[in-house]
């Protein structure tokens, strides 16, 4: 295609649409029910953006692997013998069989099912029975899928040019996230959940804590109220500016033990958009748990305080993650159909930290458990009522949804650049 | 759209469509198949025409609410503080959540689960939280739904313009139903029946009577076989003109107690199609039972005489009912998908009649329990052989199927009007 | 259609597709996914060629039927009164109902169970009541569908002009058929498995065995590894002549008792494309069973030697057969959906075979349902892969996935030929 081609229709409905999206309002209905749009989703945001998937520590070991899906995509992520970690389509070049149906596992070579195509854990192809003497096996190796590991959370970008600002992100992050050694912990539990939504209902969901107090009671134990937006009025002073102060003291205290802190938001304004900022909890403000006390005794990395607060950070499209004291969750949300989306939820502690000793399964997801399954109910109201035919974008609050706002400005900026 | 526009390829094929329909005969297959087909039913059937959907009974309180699925669309029909029926769309104007997820319920405002902004009985909105002080709530109602209530049935339409024609047959339709006074009955048993086929299948299957004899051994114990049409031939003579002569001695009977009973059919002249007509019952002629008796001792209104056949009344596209003295039977039939069809059957017996005392639930419901399951699988070996491929409109029996061709001649005028 | 139209977007799409498949690699992800293929799949593969459904002693009786499903399609196969075979789309000229819904039975009639519209045998119209007295039943006679038995095996042709050739087929394939005679066999047992991919995928896998060693383990134990193509090299030059010496001292042995063996190959040379070959079985050499001794003591017509071999006939688009001493295995291949496929697998034994005495179905089904299941799963594996959006065809062996080839070459002649 090297010659200029009008437009196709499919084309222009999308533009049109994206033309239409008025700022401070949600999105119109077709970008949640559309199945264009859908392949459109699948082809432009994760098909060509960086994709939190999985953190290091679910493939430790040299051929430790796990399997991503994503609409119709499975994605073979694995830690080669050199321990880097590679990422492949999950697919024989012979004759297109996924090559491991498991979610994870260990593998020595990479063997088809089928006829036993072996590859190693670089993806070449070393094994073809029955192939001519003449047959190149060079020509056959697995179609590689790039990937990223930012000190232990794993991005993958299908696109043959993945964006260069990921290296900004890194640059920016790495501070913050390197003082909980991610790479230094290991997976404590891991849960799927599916809800019948389109994934920017689950992300924009994410991305406003307006439904907490009503929704969360579990969640609303540690966070403060005023810590995700607040409209100011004659009655609620006092309580921010209270809030501002414990958020300062809190930075000052965290900033000298060499853990930044302050807010970081370009949401909006990167092809790989970020935001971070360490947020206090409330009542002990140890962690996200039921009584705001770390779930586990074994605390992360080399601290002592168990009282760090939350690092939270968020990327775009399909990610979350909260670095607190004694334990790391991550957020991965990953669409299965127009109207169907996985969230992985993570919960990573240290690698000596012992069950039954230093933490329970229990306790430590007790509180994000609850609040995925509230969400999920949410979130597929929403579905729900958008397809319903009367739906019209609403507007958002300027207090509470700005994160959210961003969500979709980022959402229509990338998906306008690149459809055409 | 101000300006005439090019008739698309859709547009060009339903409207091929309809033009090679022969009268007398039935629908081409895609009418029951097509994804497209399905939406124009959606949009000019039920999205522009009177839609029966519930009983006032179901909403007796102010505060008492149904929900009400048509295909995606959820609609929420409330009796507000002032006893009015009101009806919406049951989205929210803030970020499209569905309101209310239950089928039935009591509500004092309209609380949208997600963020709470609520709206009162009338649909306006009057709370939400985290808005600026200068948010125009009054952009923000509820969108209205007209509604009218016809001496209990309430019927929906979803259009801007609702036909007008609506009038006539209230007017038409009250000396008929008013002595069975709905509004004074409660409900005493509402089932829903998922079809496994288009709802035109199940509403042509409603319009004749041609399979009642083999397939409704309930049913046909109250019905007289030669009331819904028969071909006369050499040896039925005796037997036609028995069952008009029961016909007017019923009627003249029931006209001098006040009952209307003369048939008015309307079914394909207007745009609110309809269809009455007084009918003797069989045996002890008293209710559609499986032993001809009242179901419930507790007579309607104020009737002494249990004898009073049944009053039978069918509307296009979407009802059929039968007042008897003891109860009211009532259909809806909502099309789920263009292939999955909801029939919900609800009964109504006098409010003060007493369950376990004037009537069981058991007996009440027993003959169009077992009716409808057998219809159930009718309509789904229809929409199998319609699927087929090898399917072509066969011819409808003149004698008995005239009230189906009708509802074809119907269906096929108001698509024809409508689709642009 | 009697003047050239230009093409639509959908035929110049399919045939792009067909232009591009490169001989020796698979074929392009299309044509395993997409619903508009499929469409193209059912119209000019399964609707107009010559399609194996059934075999005789399935309705050895006058009245037996057998209703077949492909796709949305439903045929009725029915012996009728003169022992003649004929099939009809099991559909009522009426209202379209299906008219039979089990997959087997027996018949006197064909009512249908809407209005009981009645059929003969031979498809006439011999009852509609409440039809005028002017009606012209000869009008109404069910469809006709064109039916050949081949020596018992049932095939159908759904299209006008069934292609003439398969009387070669059945000049060519009548010695090496007879002598087992189906015709004087009974159905010991029939299972049904759906299988989550497209037909094609279901047949690729038939026609290589590849696969075989590391997957069927019951299989193998009957099958030469070398029988079915293999890959010459210094280590096995001296297994492959093994072999072949097997082989011609077989088929030496069987011609001289009148039971032709050599290959036949049309399999991408005509329209209705076939094979045959007669091939020896290891250890005891006489069926395929779990120990290579016959299933069924009674051996089929007067055979007295269980030693003969498997011999082996596969049709284009969509069966296989293995005749043996004793049994003879028939699977019919028919989509469901794009995604979807039933693979029908049925075993006949000698009509006076005795179960409990002769044979045990346990033991005849063995290796069948355990291969069926194994591949059931390789296909399955296959489907997901080439959805997976990174499949490109590759290579087939030279060797070992010939007849793979064929399959894919015959595919894209007809569709060729025929999408216009």
């Amino acid at each position: 295609m090297n010659h200029p081609q009008p437009l196709s229709a499919h084309t222009l409905m999308v533009r049109d649409l994206l033309a239409r999206r008025r700022p401070g309002y949600g999105l119109e209905a077709p970008f949640y029910l559309s199945e264009e749009l859908f392949r459109a989703d699948m082809e432009h945001i994760f098909g060509a953006h960086w994709i939190f998937v999985a953190v290091e520590p679910q493939i430790a070991e040299a051929g430790d692997y796990v399997t991503i899906d994503m609409g119709s995509r499975s994605i073979l992520i694995v830690r080669s013998d050199d321990l880097q970690i590679r990422a492949f389509h999950n697919v024989c070049r012979h004759r297109g069989s996924r090559l491991c149906a498991d979610r994870q596992g260990v593998l020595g070579n990479i063997v088809c099912p089928y006829h036993q195509w072996s590859y190693d854990l670089t993806g070449k192809l070393v094994h073809a029975k029955h192939m001519p003497d003449d047959f190149d096996f060079s020509d056959l190796n697995l179609r590689p899928v790039h990937v990223r590991s930012l000190l232990g959370l794993i991005f993958i970008c299908l696109g043959d040019a993945p964006p260069q600002d990921f290296e900004q992100m890194a640059t920016a992050m790495t501070p913050y996230l390197a003082p909980h050694q991610l790479q230094q912990c290991k997976v404590a539990a891991q849960v799927d959940l599916v809800e019948n939504c389109n994934w920017k209902i689950t992300m924009e969901n994410n991305r406003e804590c307006y439904h907490c107090l009503a929704t969360h009671p579990e969640l609303t134990v540690s966070l403060y109220e005023h810590g995700f937006g607040y409209k100011p009025d004659a009655h609620n002073a006092d309580k921010l500016q209270g809030f501002q102060e414990i958020l300062e003291r809190s930075h000052a205290r965290w900033e000298a033990m060499g853990l930044p802190s302050a807010e970081i938001d370009t949401l909006d304004e990167r092809v790989t958009g970020f935001r971070t900022q360490r947020l206090p909890l409330d009542r002990c403000g140890q962690s996200q748990t039921l009584n705001t006390e770390v779930a586990s005794k074994k605390l992360l990395a080399d601290f002592v305080d168990p009282a760090l607060g939350g690092l939270s950070f968020w990327t775009q499209p399909n990610s979350w993650h909260h670095f607190m004291s004694d334990h790391i969750i991550s957020f991965s949300v990953l669409p299965i159909t127009v109207g169907k989306t996985l969230v992985r939820t993570t919960w990573c502690v240290h690698k000596d930290a012992v069950e039954g000793v230093d933490y329970s399964v229990e306790n430590l997801t007790a509180v994000w458990n609850a609040t995925n399954d509230q969400d999920r109910r949410l979130v597929e109201e929403s579905q729900i009522g958008i397809a319903s035919g009367a739906y019209e974008p609403g507007p958002f609050s300027p207090f509470i949804e700005g994160l959210l706002d961003k969500f979709c400005n980022w959402y229509v900026q990338r998906l306008s650049a690149l459809v055409r």
